[in-house]
């Protein structure tokens, strides 16, 4: 596969973590998933080499040195550690809380979810298509390598999910929601998930019949909350 | 001045806001410090066209058709409205409350922060250097022109705004803080200030003796919150 390794493309099923940092949360947590980490020689710190071979050699998981490779694939010149990665899939967890994303489409977005979700424990993430690739290399650096500790799953329809997943409380976050999150107490006894609709678009009125749809107040100051900050404080006030 | 505008530069006095939603809160709310609007000839919409053209006649802002310019400093080949204006700064009110920013350096985080701040009702933003530009075209962006209805001003050290501003609750958001938000009750008598740190550093534990320090609770799976990300949380608390 390494001579083949191209710049990143959403069609291709592999993929890349440019950098230590997420390099290391794919290694520790999907070893499995991984072709092989790229050094380049230049690399900076001796330390972070030697971890970066340790970890590697205790997942088994190829560790290469070269250079033309990460050149290759490298967005930004201090780039020295790149791995490559099979694209999968995870079945949800079934009996715990979730996010739905209904067509997703900012990269930036869908990593800061990512990161904030995993804080407030929430690991289980369903993405309605069309939307955006949680694999894209940005998607990774925006989550800080959060997604390789989350389940992620894609659905073609919010119908395919609700048969899948439909037993348990759903809020659809839209504005003419019934109620104010900031009045609401939800029932701490059943499974819920938060749905969420695209950044541009939110979620289309048919929502107003899945479940109790929320609001978060704000002042009509502004248009919106943006997505990344809605899910935020959904999750904060519902993990409370 | 036309002749002489430069690509956004963070020296120069002067910035731009690329685009029509940003030149629209622009002209709406700041029409003093607007030196021009720029169309260019190639703008798609009668409709906006018409409509930027009335709102600048109703506030006496010049509003001139030159392709050159628009095309020198826009940064997309769809944006066919710039807006000119001069840096300004605005004095804080007193007897409201604030967020304080303390060595902000995140383009994005600082739009959303002001986007945010300002649906939850809080306009008054201190900023202690060194900071990013508020002014910046990407932070307009990332704001939404939000920062047009903002009262933001720069300190050179927390020092100089305690002096100015010191009568009120002070909360530092740092690990390692005495509270955790989820369980915390401000007194709503007394006027506060919400001060973050730095996203890479956070504040220094010197601020542990600054009012009363808070934690956003979250699991060890990461490191932190996104710096915007924990000030939409505190704004959603402190202003339920």
């Amino acid at each position: 596969m390494a001579q083949a390794l191209k710049k990143y493309m959403k069609k291709f099923p592999y993929s890349y973590t440019l950098g230590a940092f997420p390099t290391f949360e794919l290694v520790k947590n999907q070893a499995r998933h991984v072709e092989a980490v790229y050094l380049h020689s230049m690399m900076d710190s001796p330390a972070l080499d030697r971890e970066i071979r340790q970890l590697c050699e205790e997942k088994h998981v190829r560790c290469i040195v070269n250079d033309k490779i990460v050149e290759k694939l490298r967005e930004k010149e201090n780039c020295f550690v790149i791995g490559v990665f099979n694209k999968y899939e995870e079945p949800l967890t079934k009996d715990t809380n979730h996010i739905v994303l209904v067509n997703p489409s900012d990269m930036g977005n869908m990593g800061t979810i990512m990161r904030t979700s995993l804080g407030f424990g929430i690991r289980d993430l369903a993405i309605i298509q069309p939307a955006v690739d949680i694999f894209n290399p940005k998607v990774l650096r925006a989550s800080m390598g959060a997604v390789f500790q989350m389940h992620c799953h894609y659905y073609n329809s919010f119908e395919e999910y609700m048969e899948e997943c439909g037993e348990r409380s759903m809020y659809p976050f839209m504005l003419g929601g019934n109620r104010y999150l900031q009045e609401f107490q939800h029932d701490k006894n059943r499974k819920f998930s938060l749905i969420f609709g695209n950044e541009a678009t939110g979620l289309d009125p048919s929502f107003k019949d899945v479940g109790e749809p929320i609001m978060i107040r704000h002042n009509n100051q502004i248009d919106s909350l943006n997505l990344s900050m809605a899910v935020g404080i959904a999750l904060y006030e519902f993990t409370k």
